[in-house]
């Protein structure tokens, strides 16, 4: 087969989404992954973004500190992502004690090493200065 | 050895909080599993709801839309805690919609089969009447 | 909000993978979850066979192989979708050697209870009449 | 293809740990899995029991309760697994109270939604005679 | 919310068991964490060695051999907690074999790269000096 | 207990794919790991080898997708036993697209962290010389 693999579009929902939580990561993402694995970024973004945070029914704070919760209790496979999803939170509105508070409650549905992991990766992001400026 | 296993002291924080979300739960808890693994009961509601839920900074519904979000993406293997956090989480004044939301939202961090296993037991919850009277 | 939950459109890619593996998905799951997680089902659907079966470059019957590799090596906590999977690996074209095959060979990936709870999934499937007539 | 799949040897070792822990257990997967899986039977007994329980330098009863800890933390995808350790960890010698103890202490690894299922399905196997004829 | 989170006491039982395995493990976590995740340190000790390791019915080295085969079983994502319990069993009179013999044993309940990366972990907390002075 | 541990004998079957994929496996295996841990590398080559992957039913590049696929399915605790699966892959006969497009397919079971972490994995083997002599 030679042909292109499909493109995914990436709606206006999803740009409004990306605006708010983090404007370079679409252009980041195809820069990364696009040689490689051609079409990735986008499904990703629109998946993501254009097609479930971007529904109604729950604020894009809650639907981040939700987002915190699973990939912490996920455990240590998805640190770049929890990483990633920290800072988003933050823009999106949330606390530094929300965060480790979402963190920390996870002790007792996942155990002690994925909230202790989860910790270090946050703090990495909180107490840096890369989502200040 | 034949001294008794210690017994953790339920405080009045954790009290607070399952008197919220389900009264019934400690002796429940107690009296389905104290005779085979005591100390359990009284051990998992005191860290939870005494140690975790009870600390500042997080409102009760959001700490329940976490959970939930994190045993959806845990997989089907947490359907019991599942089901029993989604009628938490209406008892701490989350919606429907909002319990779907936060588990169709897993389905980018931990896949469709998560997501689907997730609504099914959540529905089982939500659409019988078990939370209601 | 009082909108709409936005509707994921099913592309022609999706729908011709769809007729080779399961004519009947589509609408089946619809209506099992649109009522309760409106959207979910033309998500699935359209993410999984029409931007990711669909693209060049693997047969089709060789994605499903993989995919039962996955599912199995995932555990037991994807036991329906294995089952459909298993389903479409043998619509696709594959035997049953190859399904049991691909499922044994996660052994030495995710261990012998993986494995056990795998094939007693598949056997369900391969040795019913379901996927024959 | 159309020649047999290879047919994993059972040793003497293995033999000898399977008659101290459930002397039908070869014979019952035996019967359950080679018709459809062929070969599968033997080679787990014979990699587990063979290759790994019969090393020298640690006694069987610590093997079995290691196991069962494992398999508690790995969560409820491996119930049947978990259930049939907790016999095999009984005929090796081990407590109602030493599995009960190991589990529990596997609150703080793997969460308490693993342990409450791990206690769940082991109580059903202790609690009834299926192990003490 | 303005008032301090809670606060864990640390029992004298959660105190004996840490001076045998590791007598600063306490202060090391709380200058570690207590800043960024107030109360965390107190919390994860005092469950794990207060209310758990210190029950009665199994001798500390069985216990810490078995979280060190749950730990090697949940993957790689644990490998900080796997590294510093290696140390744990060691204090508690664990030989480098029998730690080795339970990694192993590991290998038909979760698989070879689950195994081989505990390995790799154990080794280098075993072969190095930082357990032995 | 002072006797040696088994020795798990490599058949000419386990010889025989190892020389397709990887002829210095089995010896850097053995290197790496026979003085910490005795007899693990043989049982993993011979059980991976001669016991699953020589197996009559499946051609040696399908199943080497099939682990691909599982490997990423599983997340990033398995990242160096996915690079030699992937250099594995493409010994077999594979191409870079079909290695990328098993992994992308992961996205609907295993959630889009997973494939994120496996592509960066198999990027780096792929896109290094490694492979190639």
């Amino acid at each position: 087969m030679t042909c292109e693999p499909p493109r995914t579009t990436i709606s206006t929902a999803a740009k409004d989404v990306v605006e708010q939580i983090n404007p370079g990561l679409t252009d980041q993402l195809t820069a990364d992954l696009d040689d490689f694995a051609p079409g990735i970024a986008e499904l990703i973004i629109e998946t993501a973004y254009g097609q479930l945070y971007s529904r109604p029914g729950v604020d894009l704070k809650t639907r981040q500190l939700a987002t915190i919760a699973a990939l912490a209790a996920m455990g240590g496979q998805t640190r770049p992502q929890l990483q990633a999803n920290v800072r988003h939170a933050v823009a999106a509105g949330a606390t530094e004690t929300e965060v480790v508070e979402i963190i920390m409650q996870m002790m007792i549905y996942a155990g002690a090493p994925a909230v202790l992991n989860a910790l270090w990766a946050a703090r990495e992001v909180l107490r840096s200065n890369d989502h200040t400026t």
